[in-house]
């Protein structure tokens, strides 16, 4: 199983403050614990050529971790749709925090995306509703995050096939913080955390529950259906 | 409450066998049965200027109906992305079989929305599954169709929020014929049967689905979720 | 249509504080809404005969709403299991707040519907996660209660069919404060405030939420469904 | 990882032909093709002392399989219960055939799960209306039974958390035949056929599709939720 973490990568060459907490990239840190976790992982940035989303990366890749924000604008149309096209072929897709703004996500998703949004040090709770996801597996009834960006809802997206986290916030806002959805024969998990300027990233639980979103995401290998013009399988009868 | 029919109007003027189904228009044979059920109806067609959904036009729509087949690459990617806006500001969405392909439901879906299919006069006859929808109120356990065309699982779209009618076909296929879907603040009720060559249009529990289907999908006047930077509702802890 | 308020109606008559707020009880307050609402109303209770909810009662009764709090266990099963019949047969029902506890909407959900909780006067914001659901016209993007018991995730429901209201408590804790059931031919809505030391009832777009569920809650009056021993519609082929 | 198999075991001893298919017991059948796959099986039937079903095989079994038709009144209610709340708990529960109408899936629906049926050797195909589920690994586009007892709709369940198969029948009906639905920790899943005098359960692909089933319903062993009163996690202020 081959996981591709995709990341804008430019706050943290921007900001000392994004580069301190991911000195070598958000998608390296992603990468380290993933490896950690038995999986074979490589990397792909918005600078690289065809932003490291060439055919043969997209062709190998089971499942694809997303991270981006300041520059959703750049990735280019083309690239966006091959992505999407590979989602709705059976790669599975992660997608992180910001990101519900991506090119990607909302063309799989028909919406805006749109929410609320605050940078204010609000503490967060992640509250599990569906327990007996695996997504949730070795997680307990909550993940706090002293410090995170604030997202509320409403949260315009299509009613979730799965909804698996609700998060409270400091301010006063709760928000659909981790929800699944399939398109196609890809399946899709939204994990709200990881604003870039918080170390959310090197939190256990978060890891935990990314990992095992990597995991879920991953296709069961069915077989393709088949569409267009079709032979019947029983009789017609002749009709006047 | 304002219903536009958006009609393609193309295999009526075309096709001999389907102008004398339909000698002025899908789109009339569809406004007639819903004007007398006291719904406000008007039409458009491709062919016309902006093929008949100016701005004017889409804003003035509680509901908007729509039947393509065959020139779905004809409709100007700008006029689909303003009906896409549009649901998702509000406006109710009816498509009608073919119009699974359109560029307006598959922009919505994220999907391909491909199916299989079949003209060979199948018979078709609609289950409904989900008895206590008001798509259905009026309706018998099921509809049989004599002649129609087939289109047969896997259906490529999202899981549906809502399924209320699943086809069974003569062939040996079936089918989710009937589905909802919540998109921003807008509402859309797919439904499968109306192949331009039969005069399904002319069925009266056809029409007593489409009319229910035009009435659910009328916006209930919401008042609409606000987006964007956010002051806290709460006073928030200052951290180290 | 018809709207019958079942009511406990214990806490009004034994503590002084929910006497002051509902000193009718708390069935009075709901019906005196309903009926400025436009609604025809009757109301039940625990210690009448029967509880209230004979044959007759429930055969006339489009729509129940249920509050019941300390005494579940004084239900009678046979009574319980009255109302599920009627619900599975169409009956509108509306759960509120304690309610959850009830036979009645433990019978319908078949889990044990157990939750968080706490009376400590905590601050309650429901915020709207369904904007276009016809519960929440009229509402704006959230409703905020000064003083409420808590009431935190897990909550142990099945999925609902659609989730309306999440709720944020000044305690930490988050809920699936509003949410949709079908079950049979019965609509189910569930809704979380409203307790009995709190003036929550007389909060006017809590007032609107309610009439608007049980508004939704109508039936839509569908056919009923068949069930049992059928002949085939089809001829079915002679096998070896 | 513990299977429990449940067998009703009554029509193999008292009809030849059934006891020509399944020599043994369909419980054998189906713990044999469990076996090859992997699993640890063990067998209950309802003639045995508390049907097989003590405390003790109940705490040890990871996911159940209930095949029951003509005796289900005879489960005590005790037992039904118990298995209720282990499923609740945790337990997966896999529900065969004419097990719908058993007291364990009756009282974890909700509902009468009453359908149509017809014994008259009706060709079933089950087409896979979401082929991306882990349950249809290794399965093709649909799955083709020579003859089968018909279920048809309306299938008087809550709505599915997931609708898996779609089964079109001979005789002219359609029927939601696999489904999964979370109650509590556990995870149920539906499957259709399986009639006792047809050799349903000697076919590859429906021992394939059991298999998935067993494996999917298996608990990802979460954290269990906690409930009741609970201590607020930040400060609530004082309020007059």
């Amino acid at each position: 199983m081959k996981v591709t973490i995709w990341n804008e990568f430019r706050h943290e060459k921007e900001n000392p403050k994004v580069e301190e907490i991911y000195p070598k990239g958000i998608h390296d840190t992603l990468s380290q614990f993933l490896v950690e976790a038995g999986l074979d992982t490589q990397t792909a940035t918005l600078d690289e050529p065809e932003h490291g989303l060439t055919d043969e990366v997209l062709e190998e890749t089971d499942v694809l971790v997303w991270w981006g924000h300041k520059a959703h604008h750049e990735v280019e149309d083309t690239i966006a749709e091959k992505v999407k096209v590979r989602v709705l072929e059976g790669m599975g897709l992660v997608v992180l925090h910001s990101g519900h703004f991506s090119k990607v996500f909302k063309k799989l998703m028909g919406t805006t995306c749109d929410l609320k949004w605050r940078e204010a040090d609000d503490k967060e709770r992640l509250w599990v509703v569906d327990p007996s996801h695996p997504i949730t597996a070795g997680i307990g009834e909550y993940v706090e995050l002293e410090k995170e960006e604030m997202y509320g809802e409403h949260f315009d997206i299509p009613v979730p096939d799965e909804l698996i986290f609700v998060s409270w916030f400091e301010g006063g806002e709760v928000f659909r913080s981790g929800a699944t959805f399939k398109r196609g024969q890809g399946k899709i998990f939204y994990f709200r955390p990881g604003h870039e300027t918080y170390p959310t990233y090197h939190n256990n639980e978060i890891q935990r529950i990314i990992t095992n979103g990597v995991k879920w995401a991953a296709s069961s290998k069915s077989i393709k259906p088949t569409y267009g013009n079709k032979q019947p399988l029983e009789k017609i009868a002749e009709k006047g």
